[in-house]
């Protein structure tokens, strides 16, 4: 044991590094990102959902029968047992959404008779059926929560436009079907953030990749993980009229509150996934109802005064979560399913993160310093004061 | 950034300090285990499993009446809903015990119309919810998987003993009673082991204590965590007669097997847990059936000769879970609920890691070092060689 006097507390296991990855940079600094070496950007704008979770999953772009073959297999796992429906169902309209999906997200390890593997190529096949099988889960919370019909899948579309499909009951046209994509990509994959880390820690056990993605859900209930894009798009509501924003953000930065979707742990500099979510609100401005435009043209009023308040001079930058609330609420996706949205997407993260962490697990088990009495008496319960 | 020269991997966190705690005082040299400065020892022979919670959650022993107060409230947990019960049906024969314990444990959130509270009272009262309800639903998996009818609680029993009288229907005799409260005081918590740190992380988003325990019982799935007692108990089953004991042994070790519950991260030298029960086997042994006093009678050869073999020279002793499946066995507690009854103990451990982390809770944040390519040229699916 080491003496008390070397001991040193890492809060929040801030500048720790836990192990080499080859998934994901963040660049905090020049604001970059990376799946596996590609730009976010060319990402966003060029790729697909699937083929992004192929990039993830096997450290790799596809051929096109490869990505063909990968979109088959997704589709495949679309489906849900009547028993999954139906705890969604009892559970639904009375617990929040991210609760219940947590929920169903551990019970399908019921549906696999083998749910650990040491083997990479089983545990891909179980993260296809996880990433296919969280859309189909969320997209039917939400619409429980709304008193509707739970919907079978269209096979005829796309994971992420299938998702909204499942949710809304409509099919989107092509600027949403890209819109949604865009938003299931820079969800994906964040490197070592909380919910990716209470994954790995749970799968450093050895506990199987199911254990490991309802970590992953509990881990994102927090507002300081996920949530952020309600809060935010709440502030915009609030606000109500463009007109008021700057107000708004005055007192609110005069009274020390907190905006939420500025400032990140890593980015201190603008999120490149926020600018590229910036890019699409002129694309479906003219498209909104005048609520939504009202909203997105609060979110671009507010940003600007931050960035003057806050940007150069404190490093406080808009993050990912501050645009999405309008985008979603343009998307037909209601706040309160914000963060299954999130969930559904970030499945591919975390389950690229498990492969790759077994190939060279080590159980995490971390120290507390106990500062406290030792070798106290027991007195009889009669005799305490 | 750090210049790559300067980064150290810190592989599954070992030898890292996460936070300064008053809960728990694992002392691995010395074989020493505290509870709030409380030797085990004295807690298992002089104290009961509702004082044990009351220590680890308030940081203090209860007079007479806190302590009653405590444990009616306790007992008016126990119940869980028809819902809760419908899961169990519906899941328990297909999964895992502690995949169904996981589901449910989920899904109580549902129950609590606000179960984010930044207050330490408050949390408490879920804590104590927590505690109850999971032994209720642990003992109606096993009945479940036994194929047996959900039992009610038997309100005139403590906490540990009106479970196994749940899960076996049986009232346990004075020494069974007492057994199974020591399993669980023994089992309430031990630092910040996996499952507390994957709780910890999880709430360190601010995610809620429900949300927190699914974390830790997520965690408590893996083989490196829980379920050596299972397997130690496995081992016994396959060595059949106490005489082909010391054999077996010796052709393990000749074959580099891991001979599980022996060693231990922390503690290199006996684990005071499995001193304590040690002990019971003589007390239990005499009651027992000739199956299992064949498994204590293997269980205290295999420990003489591996102690003879690897004790002093290697440090690896007996731990927690190595005497633990014989007495589970003695109890009626079968080997598939083993690691259900280590998690309705820790919840104690688990809730009270978390009321203690939050009075001054930093987000998990980690890093990773990123090696790899970086801006990588995306080439259009149809160029891909």
């Amino acid at each position: 044991m080491e003496s008390k006097e070397n001991i040193e507390i890492h809060e929040g296991l801030s500048g720790i590094y836990i192990d080499i990855s080859s998934i994901c940079k963040v660049d905090g600094i020049n604001g970059k990102l990376y799946y596996r070496g590609y730009p976010i950007q060319v990402l966003a704008e060029r790729s697909s959902f699937e083929e992004v979770c192929y990039l993830l999953l096997y450290g790799r772009l596809p051929k096109k029968q490869e990505l063909d073959d990968f979109s088959e297999k997704l589709k495949k796992e679309r489906s849900i047992t009547d028993q999954t429906k139906q705890i969604i169902t009892s559970l639904g309209r009375k617990a929040q959404a991210l609760d219940v999906l947590r929920t169903v997200m551990s019970s399908i390890s019921a549906y696999d008779e083998t749910p650990y593997s040491s083997e990479e190529s089983k545990n891909i096949e179980k993260a296809i059926r996880i990433i296919s099988k969280t859309a189909t889960m969320a997209a039917a919370i939400g619409r429980i929560k709304k008193g509707e019909q739970i919907l079978e899948p269209d096979q005829s579309l796309g994971h992420a436009e299938n998702f909204l499909f499942m949710l809304t009951g409509k099919k989107p046209d092509k600027d949403a079907a890209k819109l949604i994509d865009v938003m299931f990509i820079l969800h994906a994959e964040h490197s070592s953030n909380a919910s990716t880390f209470a994954t790995l820690v749970t799968c450093s056990t050895l506990a199987d990749i199911y254990a490991g993605v309802t970590a992953g859900v509990a881990a994102l209930k927090g507002p300081l993980h996920g949530g952020a894009d309600e809060a935010a798009l709440k502030m915009m509501i609030e606000i109500g009229q463009p007109e008021n924003t700057e107000k708004y953000i005055e007192d609110a930065l005069a009274g020390k509150k907190k905006i939420m979707g500025f400032g990140h742990r890593v980015y201190k500099t603008y999120d490149p996934r926020a600018r590229i979510l910036k890019s699409y609100l002129d694309i479906v401005k003219n498209k909104s109802t005048e609520d939504i435009k009202r909203l997105i043209d609060i979110s671009l009023r507010a940003e600007k005064m931050m960035i003057e308040k806050l940007g150069q001079s404190h490093g406080i930058w808009p993050n990912v979560d501050f645009f999405s609330g309008p985008l979603y609420m343009y998307l037909g996706i209601e706040p309160e399913m914000f963060d299954t949205v999130f969930a559904s997407s970030r499945t591919v993260g975390w389950c690229s993160h498990v492969i790759e962490y077994w190939k060279n697990n080590k159980l995490f088990r971390p120290l507390e310093e106990y500062q406290g009495p030792l070798d106290v008496e027991y007195v009889g319960i009669e005799e305490r004061n």
